[in-house]
């Protein structure tokens, strides 16, 4: 495949280092894009990068547009690298594909395919234009859009779950002390994960044991991390008889964090009014079994916000907006109720390295349990941290995005 | 503190250098000195290592004077490090002290002090001899001995308590089933500590469910690890009622490597009869509650061979020999005791990014556990490793050496 005329011949290692470079461009848009991907986008031109973007925010440019617009005239003859393949539709932009031909680009390198039903075609329409066109698939690519390519696949967010426990295995003592299993590096990190997240959802015997209240908090002065969202993670209780206290944390601060409880049918109609009156929003979920339709709230949860939210109300929190990412913060029982029903995606464990025994003493998945250890469910991808003496160990679930 | 005549101004950095270099030389007697402490030695003259010698085998001569006997004449007014501060007793050799005299050493900078109640004194038997002395301690050298001063301080062997353990904190699934938790990589390494211990130690709950043979297996034609020992580790169970089947493939193997049964006084006499014709070591440690007295145990391994055993044997299985450093393999309720009386010194866990769940499935470490948090056993000098997609956790608990 030739490059184009001043354009010399492609090197799969210089395509990957510009794909990296645009990975590196997209992640910018963290927190302020969703539901929409993550794209980043580089024109280099004999070697040199002479134009760079990313997609900003909901609603604004494409990557394509502002990486093209800031190369200019010099775009022509060039190679755009592009972490998602261009889009060919019409939406609240106008398609990628004829900014590129337009241009005069003579190359594009990207490193995903788009999934998108109306989106994608992109590397078909830019071929028929003459346009040199390459896939060159990065798994990091599709890391980093994981939540996207969920949603789009399953009409699910993308579900993290997140335990601290020691290294004997236990998420708190036989008396129910958690406080604290980890240390400050990793509660800080904890809480960039909710900073990162659309929502935070916890099992309502989490809710009566520890009363938390499921903010971000970071010490204060501290820039909010890179990919902290514009809006707070909302937060949501798998509470099937609507047990939440009105005077706990959570529902005390109704006011200032948005909060759902989802409910099944059992709960009284008494307790669902009080807190609605509470500013909670009761949300029914029932599994016909008396408890919480977990797949049918995470389901809920991604259509919040209807099917064309309003760009100039993303960072409103008072409007309900798509959720892409959903960090589960336990306890066993809804973390073993997210695996056994498949709806997992991603596991975050911070190992603290203390020890305190008890054969009664909560390990941070519950319920039945498998039979077999080779049935055990394989994480993959696996990143290992040290975060001061505790060690964070991450890993996706076969299957997932 | 002025050098000698033929070497230049003593620096921190060099000397904490050389020390390392002892610590590196040291380490190449393990398995072959103990009981003794390992030792490394170089003698450098005007910044250059002109003769180094560690302790090879025990009986056999010391560090020191192998490095002096390699540097000849270049000793003279030269620099001695050493990684324990030199003997001032004649042992199974000569004093290291007077050796060092002879050899005209202007100075010397050791590690670690000399507990040993009979070899110490060794700085001030140098210093009285016009000789330049200096203790730069290094932890390293601390942990490289810490089996030798464990032992030393309370007649006790350093006890490491090794498990592998799910993601989800489990060693085996709700049915038992614990084969196998971790990778291969994982195993070699569990098969390298093995090598590497003087005891293999589990409890007979593990003993019945596992069948295990607790011999090295290292794949055919590898070279044993570094420091894996000329002997193979001595296998115990702890097992207050004599238990342990005779058909067991522990006792089975009893002819090809030694095995020691420790039984309480509930152990009927019928059944430690039969173990002693199958060739089994049985060993009376009773606790005064109908089970084991785990640190009676541990202290009968250390004495074992009595107070001078004879260099000569040292590499013969059938011999008993003191054991230094034991390999804590499981369950769960050995753990706990060895933890709640005291006894563990070091914990290294496997941990693989696998899930089983189940509130039944059982933790690495039963007994009663603490009631808070803040009284956990916390670790210290954590070390993590990456094998294949495991990860080796290790740490020393506060208080060990």
């Amino acid at each position: 495949m030739a490059g184009g005329a001043g354009e010399r011949a492609p090197r799969p290692e210089a395509d990957a280092r510009w794909l990296g470079r645009c990975l590196e461009l997209a992640a910018r848009g963290w927190g302020r894009v969703e539901p929409n991907p993550l794209v980043g986008a580089v024109v280099v031109r004999e070697g040199v990068a002479v134009g760079e973007g990313w997609h900003e925010r909901f609603g604004g440019p494409h990557a394509e547009v502002r990486a093209l617009a800031a190369a200019g005239e010099r775009a022509r003859g060039a190679t755009l690298y592009v972490s998602l393949e261009p889009c060919a539709h019409t939406g609240k932009t106008p398609p990628c594909t004829e900014a590129i031909v337009a241009a005069g680009c003579a190359r594009v390198v990207y490193a995903l395919a788009d999934p998108h039903p109306e989106a994608r075609g992109g590397a078909e329409r830019l071929r028929a234009a003459g346009i040199a066109c390459e896939l060159l698939e990065l798994p990091q690519a599709r890391r980093l859009n994981a939540p996207f390519l969920k949603r789009l696949r399953t009409g699910m967010p993308l579900v993290v779950c997140k335990w601290a426990m020691t290294l004997d295995g236990r998420i708190a003592t036989r008396t129910g002390d958690a406080r604290w299993i980890s240390g400050e590096a990793s509660r800080r990190r904890a809480h960039q994960m909710r900073a990162q997240a659309d929502a935070v959802l916890i099992g309502i015997g989490t809710a009566l044991a520890d009363d938390p209240l499921l903010t971000v908090r970071l010490p204060s002065g501290e820039p909010l991390p890179a990919g902290a969202r514009a809006r707070p993670p909302l937060r949501v209780v798998a509470d099937a008889r609507a047990r939440l206290p009105l005077d706990s944390r959570l529902v005390q601060s109704a006011g200032a964090a948005p909060l759902v409880v989802a409910v099944s049918a059992a709960a009284p109609a008494e307790r669902r009014e009080r807190l609605r009156a509470a500013g909670v929003e009761v949300l029914l979920a029932d599994d016909g079994a008396g408890g919480v339709d977990l797949a049918g709230l995470l389901r809920a949860l991604a259509a919040r916000g209807g099917p064309a939210p309003d760009p100039a109300r993303r960072d409103d929190p008072a409007v309900p907006w798509p959720v892409s990412v959903v960090l589960a913060e336990g306890g066993a029982r809804l973390h073993a109720a997210l695996l056994e029903q498949g709806l997992a995606d991603r596991i975050c464990a911070f190992v603290a390295p203390k020890l305190i025994g008890g054969a009664t003493a909560p390990g941070p998945v519950a319920g039945e349990g498998l039979a077999r250890m080779a049935e055990a469910r394989r994480l993959c991808q696996v990143r290992v941290e040290r975060l001061q003496d505790d060690v964070l160990i991450e890993g996706d679930l076969d299957g997932g995005d």
